[in-house]
């Protein structure tokens, strides 16, 4: 077996859900080489999320984006973090919920998502700017 | 360090949610060999996902499936994923509140999981059919 | 490739979030020596739960705590597992909703975590007592 990591680094995206799953295995060129393994990616950040959803139509990532915002509100009364702004609070609330990796097996030199998965990236900040993501992939 | 991975198709379960530990171990009988290692299993879906929690209990899944219906509702007058029926969008989102896969520590040949816990699979579909599981056995 | 693996017993903590990322890299001083690796952090029970989030602001625990009382309640009259008192279900879906395990990259003999992310224990039972871990590291 064998380990290769890759610290990459996203372009900065606007305030939602966002596919990213070409971005993820193009850091990982090795993936085609690999018959069985696993790839995981990991987000260096707490007001940012990583998860597995619906890869094809665009609304699915913008329900996603209004049923977060719904579930886990800004302003809250209760919030003690608040100085960072209305977002703040809720970003970490949103990552944590949603999660800060995602792990995927690999097959035959390819993610072995199923047909309608890809990677979104849950970018819960107004202006999260660029974020950092480390890639590792087992084979 | 070996690495063993097995693709495999779970009967068609009803919505709500279901233990599954004894079909995801029968498919690696190469963890009863393993010292030490790490059970992944993945579900290649959207609109189902797997989590760990209470395996003695019914009424815990049964109270599963109350809570993440109240929690992510359907019909939304927001939701503009609706296309796919009333239980499709809620699928996907509760597909990322409860995660895609799990990974398990495995200690003298089975899985180091506690007393109290098993594997789940929420089916967030009304007829998800049958859902296919890839499960990767590191050791 | 080798893979390590450490079962460890934290010691008991109020109900609430706290940091444990200290006590989970004590646990495996093969770390220091890992120029690439993968950290699997695992709870062996399913009323506590693992996250990763802000490890500074002691206030961003807090409102960790009061979101996730106010979305998970207790006592709600639908719940059926009532006879382990009103703090066990809700722990049942906290843990669940934020998750049994972390996994973190290892690089250069450390976690890869960003500047600003720690290991959160979730406490979500009044009298949790000692909860036990599974620290697997692959290198």
């Amino acid at each position: 077996m064998a380990l290769v990591q890759k610290h990459i680094q996203l372009p900065a995206f606007a305030r939602g859900f966002h596919i990213i799953t070409d971005l993820v295995t193009q850091a990982v060129p090795e993936l085609k080489d690999a018959e069985v393994g696993l790839l995981h990616v990991f987000i260096q950040h707490t007001s940012a999320s990583l998860t597995i959803n619906e890869n094809a139509d665009p609304t699915v990532r913008q329900d996603f984006e209004s049923f977060i915002n719904r579930t886990v509100k800004e302003n809250e009364p209760y919030y003690l973090h608040d100085y960072e702004g209305p977002d703040d609070m809720p970003a970490h609330l949103k990552a944590s919920l949603l999660g800060s990796s995602v792990s995927i097996p690999v097959t035959n030199g390819r993610l072995a998502l199923g047909t309608w998965q890809g990677i979104y990236l849950g970018e819960h900040r107004n202006s999260g700017g660029s974020r950092r993501l480390v890639v590792t992939l087992q084979t």
